[in-house]
């Protein structure tokens, strides 16, 4: 990277939906690359025309090919794919000094696949989560500013070569990201918790209302609460039920905690025990507040 | 009421926390009352320092002497006192033509003390609900614009007069709400399941984040959707409990559905049966993309 002039030559935006489509916008807006070249069979001829990159490309090889920096930015699965593909190609077809990075919400996984796939390319990957986004999905709802102060916790792996760290963490920062580090296995037990079995509630609470015969009554006549309550709700249901796959193991032990709260609340409620409500309901209060 | 001038003589508002401090300043803000009395021994003297009411009193019978509007506008327990208090005062206390509303979240509760407590005055008794508030509460909170464009539900007893109704509906609007109808019985079924529920889910969803060893990475690194999602689980436990306890049988049947959500989207989580998972997230995606 220079201190003067685009930081990268030419960077490959595999995916350019929500998160990668905002990445490109993002490199483009700052004149970070001399080239931003998306891959994304959906939303690739979106991107185009909405200005968020550069280029389309119909195949990996023709987006990474000389590449300095590579952002892996589809969904879990379709990341592991492309992780498979980049170990496959012809030594040399990336730059040297290519740094690689995703966006993945699970990074445990990810970890393996690259482990599995990427060969000699794995000390150039540095593994990420960029904790910004909304319920829309697609290039349509990207931005160039989705990462203004938004978090990117970054997992290296211990292959992961420090140059590579250093370079990925500075590509967040520039677009506009403040960065933090933390252990793979600690972020996938995180992000279970705060994020992953969240999102099944909130899809749980949506449906509950939904189904029933109120669901005309609850969508005219509901508030503010409920329609933030439910928000994340209205996600891709086949995004998050790959990512509740994907970190299973921790977001049922999310599930068993969240439960058990239930069932405190639902039997003080049903006992008619006001001070063990007070208590049950103070339990949540007291945190949401300190936030 | 007239078209010209103040409509009420005397509003007196009866609790001036959030709810009733933003309906006496919207009234005061519109100069729709000749005076707007206060009552709320501890809201009361804020209330009167931030120009919410134009006096405060420490009793209910100085509060409502002469009233042609009165408020119910504390907590559901406290409603169902004043309405002991109003039916207890001697004849002649209120105008003649005295129009009553409340604000409180559930209506079956509220209008079985009014027909318990309130005697002749019954007929002038419009109970109503105002879909607005927010997880903070007091004087401090209150504001005049509150009810802009905020619906508020009136669920007039069969005994309510229709003069009584209109002044009311009327009121309601004047303040910026839009109105709307429905039976009591309906209104806390309804309820039960888009709101009150909801917040127990909230609360305990927050609890579960800040109960385990996780709770200060989830404060640091928890993104917009956990913040929405558990945003009304700051709201004051000892108001939501007894809301909860006041409409417990269809809150716990609102429970009930929510709980077999969860268990679908956990048995298909356990299990690994993606199309399973998918089908049980799309059936809240659906319901909450319609919003």
């Amino acid at each position: 990277m220079s201190a003067t002039g685009p930081q990268f030559e030419r960077a490959a935006i595999l995916g350019v939906g929500l998160i990668g489509g905002s990445v490109a916008a993002a490199l483009r807006s700052r004149s970070m690359a001399r080239q931003v070249v998306g891959l994304d069979p959906r939303d690739g001829q979106a991107a185009l025309q909405l200005g968020l990159v550069d280029a389309v490309v119909t195949s990996l090889h023709d987006a990474v090919k000389g590449a300095d920096l590579v952002v892996l930015a589809a969904p879990v699965a379709g990341n592991a794919a492309l992780l498979r593909g980049l170990g496959e190609l012809p030594a040399g077809t990336l730059a040297d000094g290519v740094a690689i990075t995703d966006v993945s919400s699970t990074k445990c996984s990810i970890i393996a696949a690259a482990r599995e796939s990427l060969g000699l390319l794995l000390p150039r990957f540095v593994p990420a989560h960029p904790i910004a986004g909304s319920e829309r999905s697609g290039a349509a709802a990207a931005s160039a500013t989705l990462f203004d102060n938004a978090m990117v916790l970054l997992c290296p792996d211990e292959a992961s070569a420090p140059d590579a760290t250093d370079t990925v963490e500075a590509m967040w920062q520039m677009i506009g990201a403040r960065t933090g580090r933390m252990a793979a296995a600690h972020h996938d037990e995180l992000f279970a918790t705060v994020s992953h079995w969240p999102h099944a509630v909130a899809f749980a609470l949506a449906a509950a209302v939904g189904q029933g015969p109120l669901a005309d009554d609850a969508r005219r006549y509901s508030g503010a609460g409920l329609r933030d309550t439910t928000r994340v709700g209205g996600s891709s249901p086949e995004l998050w039920a790959d990512i509740l796959l994907d970190n299973r193991d921790a977001s049922l032990r999310a599930a068993r905690s969240f439960s058990q709260e239930v069932a405190a609340i639902e039997r003080a409620l049903s006992d008619g025990n006001r001070p063990a409500l007070v208590e049950a309901l103070s339990r949540g209060a007291r945190w949401r507040r300190s936030l």
